[in-house]
């Protein structure tokens, strides 16, 4: 570790056969890991023999490095002298644009328009991304929107509350943060400011397993009586999911597990595709010398393929105790055999990744009136949670009129972390607070628990829902059989 | 009184410690009234040691200063010599934009046009705007375009005759004034000014209890024979509302009261808030040091929120003899209970308040086609009047056809004035006169109560109506089990 | 007559207290015509003390002058030296652009195109326009767009004939020209000049009412089997309609009469009105001084809005013995009582007059569904012709296989003749004959009368067809307790 | 063949009575074949006297010249030193645009924009255009689109596979290349360059009859196992066909004939009109010298109209004994038909011929759900594939969910050799084998047969299908009858 480099020489390892690498002003030697590495061996060879702090930085948690490398890998430090100095950008810089303050966004179309503006096209190409032509991510909105509310009159509105429990927990809004990843491209703040956020407000949120944080300096700073799950995605090497469910297990305010299952491969991006983001490199198809490994470079490096109900919530019992939800739930068939698995399971999320995963996959929407056709008794076993599309009150409220539980935003939170920082987060909260409130009030409603389908017209969504032969009996005794 | 202030001593008293305001050329101190403004408080901080009357003038009805502050308040006048000169604007102001007369607009969007143009951004915004993304808005324009009309050949058209009765009263036309507050943000003749153009066509015209006017001086002129309803928001402090209907009583041109309660909170109305008008201050969240009144902003400051049919009827009652028409109804269940409140009760009008309340809540002629779906009756018993979108004559005509008695129009009266002041609502009266006429005699009616279901071709419109279960009898219950 | 009068002089007679005119070189003393002009007393006073001739010439029939003025009117001719030369506008003209040649045009689209480029504004207008927002005019395209057809293969499609008759009369195509006014401000032929296209092609034309050139001259250079209707506005003084009548009678091409019923009085046309096309003048509301003799300025002048089944067809059987075709039936019901007087009504067009008279007026395509939904047997008794809308050969086909048996054009033809004259006239027939035989061979269809129900899907149209009530036997009872 | 002209001697032959052309060097006498041309007279009569070659080389596969004319037509060669230089275009041409690479394409939408970029106006309008307004073509991308996907989750998606079997053959994935013309417009390679990418990924492809390149070189690098169909449009000179017939039967790897029925005349493709293509000369309609021939120009120039099921069958089982598939069925009553002659026949294909022959001819997708309806015996008798409008993996997976065996793509191959030779048919291929594999994955699927109705949901789909009486039976009698 005492040895010192100069940039020149560690630009010459830069190609599979020697690969180095300068992180936080130290070199490591990289050529074994490349093709383990789980962001696919192409982003890395692309920054081989150079200092790639800052693409690897707001992209990995903290203990990354720690848990990739041997020790051996280090080879010391770099001569910071024989860094060339960057361009000073800020003397040719377009004047910086005035920006409003969050406080002055009125809404959620506002918050993503200053996000976008103030993150690099590569952070907004992540964020904004959905599959293919974005039907889904499109549908999700437009099936909010195409059902009309029933205001009721003369009714007494003056308290109202959005109080809830999630789980058996209390919050104070059936609205929760969902998973999503890499929140440090928005703001260095990242996962944490986000939490920090739901701690003014008292909002539940779900960790990602993709986070740009460890889900221990998430909480650090969490209230008594704050609210978090954790999302699973499942690893192929099965110990690393393990040694990180030991970890939340450790955790006591995280409450669940929320196991996502909408993407077993990814989604086509194509706008982060265009933006270079290094989750997409996984699809490039040219990656020749380390190719051997991954038997289909459709399926997600590291990601477990092979899930199944029986197999792997037997596995998952055995390590957690935790209450478990399924996310990515989009048929009614699923959500019917998710609530044979209670009490291990507790919950569904009706979901299609924000349609970044299948486009023309269903809206949650969808598939909760799918359930309620189908199979309502779900409702009774299981809490069922939606997300994908909401971006106002009124969606918010419209989800739960149709039985909805808890109700999830995405992006928003992000768009608002890359406006304003917590801040800008809290400003989505607040917003929604607010316009979930007014909703309420002008339906005549003063707890959520009295919101229900006489409040909603969902005759033109009815049109839209599958009305196909329900492969309920079928899934019942396919599920029996291998119990 | 006899005291005189300079404006520089005034601005002195800019903050809520001691805040006094210039009006009309005299000096008030309102620090005691801040907190108790129903505008709130931060409208009048914002003024604070300023000459407040371009803001105070247009929005306040007169007698207002009387009513709000005490005696002691007055402290004096203002020094007009120091009142600083404004900077003459006409000398560096646009060229005067060159604008037709109204006699050449042709239609109610060609006066829409017109209005636009010579109003303050702000006046704009408060007229326009309507809740979150104006979905109900648009919804109550498309309506009316997806009715088809049916007309019936070789029938003798060469009378044709508006004129019909709302509430037993002769009007000219089943076309009346919608209650809008502000009218003095369009032109100084205000809510006057629209009275001047009903008395010229015979139109009802129905007062704001926000008018920017006193009712008094808005019948000043009427004719002998010229109709008007009386607007009320109750209040929550009820002596207020009680000394208006006192007032109102005595105006006996006015002859049903306009119970209105589709907006028990205040819609988010976004063009208006990002204008700046007044009354959106309503919603500002960070109005710190004054938000102890109130228990939650939402709320209108001075509008009761716990109205119910049973104690609010009552409570009417005891104050007056004039008929009641119920506005905001938005659901066949609410029109079928206004129905068994006859005689108190003679009419409802289906309105979702120009779509400025909830957004996605229904069209007037949703409501109208449900109850003709589900309690037919309604019809029988009380008047049933709709608002909301009109800007034809032939969505008059599609209203009178599915059994509308009286159809309402709040902004074309209010861009009428924008447009050219009385004359501007004349014109809108004109057009939309002719426009209906021709409708009817294109349709081969004569008079309006020969206008029926055959004219109208629902079918697209049908498949949009709610088809859940109709809470009609659970309303009944509970209604019955309150008497 | 021999007096003659500088333009001075006749320009001191610009009042209605003395009005005078020049047209073709001669001065009128029109003063006490201007209160009966059928167009309106307030286009002449525009042109009073001027030479009128380039406004009158183009919209009045020959003949018109010698019916309208007595002798006496006459008083002289004008001193040619005396008119004002006017400005040489070639020379400070845009340079003449250049238009392709008819036969280079494609479709319909295109021809309305340069027809457009090609005519005044105000032609256009007149032409272009349609009722209030374009609403039924968008809606005669829409129905025939969403129809689908259902192509037959491995047919024998080497012959294909458009031969039908109409009538009885054998015509080389089930397509004919709508009556429309005004040919000649598109072109100086006129609608002779449509007649001499549709002779070449053998296509059916019907002569407006409202033609700018007489019955005669428009036949006068008829092919020996060349096919006519003439269209027929009752005329409130009855003897003009008679006289007209009777001179139809003499024109043995003239097969038929169309009694035009959809424009009892006139639609808002508002293309037009800002064009300022006389026609529209009717409608203007501040010709105060001549308004006393028309009750309603609604009601066209001179047309009778008093029409009735039994009266109007027992007068018409009395003047002449053509068969009768009623124009503008909209609903399955007039088209049933007008089935019922057979045999002097021997067909009906359903006709929304191309959107121009009642806006959200039922396409024809509606009606035509409607009749086979609720009364079917009207095809058996009556010929059932459409149109309005009709832009492509399988906009022809389509009707046909619903049932019509003849399908009209209205606009393209003047927009042809706009485009180049007589030529481009045959253009648009040429076109649409290629695309429907096209059209029909693609089907695996030689001739008309193999068009059926089973070549088009019509799902998505019946979902908007009228499903209400059929006021069927209302209509029969009422009509029969006439006779 | 020793004689040498030079131009200016061939120049004076340009007329249809001494009509001469210059092909290769060579100097034709085309006097006598003119009047025969399949492609019509006038193209050959726009070039007379001139050299030709350009013009003709990439539309006509070799063996044309020798075919079409008597060896006597050769009257020798151009003296090339008489041929004047072009102007050196690249001197005064735009700066070339640099194109991406088509590896950095993501979507077909973007190889489409590309090769749009890279070929002629007119090459483009060949392959852009569709029939009338392209309401058909937006039909067969939008039917795809309203479609929603069930995916489901917890199924292992590790192994997935797109082999499958067409006709017996096994093909590495159920999409083919459709048979479409004049591939070497796109790019030299033409359709032995298409050929070489289907090598590359095991696809079938379909020859057209039309095409630029003979059967034999398109087949001439074919690998041993790779697939082949051939399109036939029966000649109305059979002997033609018969001959082209024995042909294929040599050609081992062709293994079935596509009897293409969707075009008995040419649809009216105007973008292709506008750039002038030699194909769509034969709709013009004034050449009048050589029009004694063709009845009717609307018939293909040598294509037979005349074809039925039971005599073109008939002759077609003379002269091949390869199983036959009907391309251009549209209707549910042909499919049926077609399963009536198996064995002969052994598929159809369900086509609109790209929407480039009947507008408003119905999408694949609505026949294929009609033949589910109505008679879905017919997918266990042949095959049914599907083509039009698939754009995306999506549609693949939703084509094959509803029985299609096969899915076809005819225009993305076509931009994909503009874009980038066969190289960018390659990428064609990879990027719908990649977004089918995902799409398939993502739904829990792993073998193309495990696709069913369950995983689509076509309710808004379902509500656009025809629903009129079935002509079934009616089909069954008559084509009974005739055997």
């Amino acid at each position: 570790m005492s040895k010192v480099f100069d940039v020149a020489e560690v630009a010459q390892h830069n190609s599979s056969k020697s690969c180095w690498v300068i992180l936080y002003g130290k070199v490591y030697d990289v050529t074994n890991f490349v093709a383990d590495h789980p962001g696919g061996a192409k982003v890395i060879l692309r920054l081989a023999g150079k200092d790639a702090t800052e693409e690897f930085d707001p992209v990995h948690p903290a203990g990354t490095l720690e848990e990739s490398l041997k020790p051996e890998a280090l080879l010391g430090t770099v001569d910071l002298t024989t860094v060339p100095k960057k361009a000073d950008e800020s003397a040719t810089a377009q004047p910086v644009q005035e920006h409003p303050p969050v406080e002055a966004l009125l809404n959620l179309a506002e918050i993503e328009q200053l996000g976008t503006a103030k993150i690099s096209k590569k952070a907004w190409g992540y964020y904004y991304s959905a599959a293919d032509d974005k039907l889904s991510k499109r549908w999700n909105t437009e099936a909010y929107r195409s059902i009309l509310l029933r205001p009721r009159v003369f009714i007494d509105c003056q308290e109202c509350s959005l109080e809830t429990k999630l789980l058996g927990n209390e919050v104070s809004m059936p609205l929760y943060v969902s998973p999503a990843a890499q929140a440090r491209l928005a703001h260095p703040t990242g996962e944490a400011g986000i939490a920090e956020a739901c701690r003014s407000f008292g909002t539940l949120q779900i960790i990602s397993n993709s986070a740009s944080m460890t889900p221990e300096q998430i909480v650090e700073h969490a209230s008594p009586n704050q609210i978090f799950g954790w999302q699973l995605y499942v690893q192929d090497d099965r110990t690393r999911s393990e040694k990180m469910i030991a970890r939340i297990n450790q955790l006591k305010m995280i409450k669940f597990i929320v196991l996502t299952l909408d993407s077993p491969v990814m989604g086509k991006r194509e706008d982060d595709m265009r933006g270079g983001n290094v989750l997409d490199e996984l699809t490039e198809e040219h990656d020749k010398d380390f190719s051997k490994k991954a038997q289909d470079k459709q399926v997600f490096f590291g990601l477990d393929p092979t899930l199944t109900w029986t197999e792997t919530l037997g596995w998952l019992s055995k390590h957690t105790s935790l209450p478990i939800i399924i996310k990515g739930v989009q048929t009614h068939e699923d959500a019917y055999i998710a609530s044979l698995h209670r009490p291990q399971v507790q919950g569904v999320i009706l979901s299609n990744h924000g349609g970044r995963s299948l486009d023309t996959a269903p809206p949650a929407l969808h598939t909760l009136v799918e359930i309620r056709k189908y199979c309502p008794e779900v409702f009774d076993k299981i809490e069922v949670w939606v997300d994908g599309g909401v971006r106002r009150g009124t969606d918010v409220v419209k989800a739960l009129c149709l039985g909805a539980k808890g109700v999830g935003i995405g992006r928003p939170p992000l768009f608002g972390l890359a406006a304003g920082g917590p801040d800008g987060v809290k400003r989505v909260l607040q917003i929604l607070t607010d316009e979930t409130k007014t909703c309420m009030r002008l339906l005549g409603v003063q707890r959520v628990d009295q919101l229900g389908i006489q409040h909603v017209n969902t005759r033109m969504l009815e049109q839209q829902i599958f009305d196909g032969p329900s492969g309920l009996e079928a899934c019942r005794a396919a599920h029996l059989s291998k119990l």
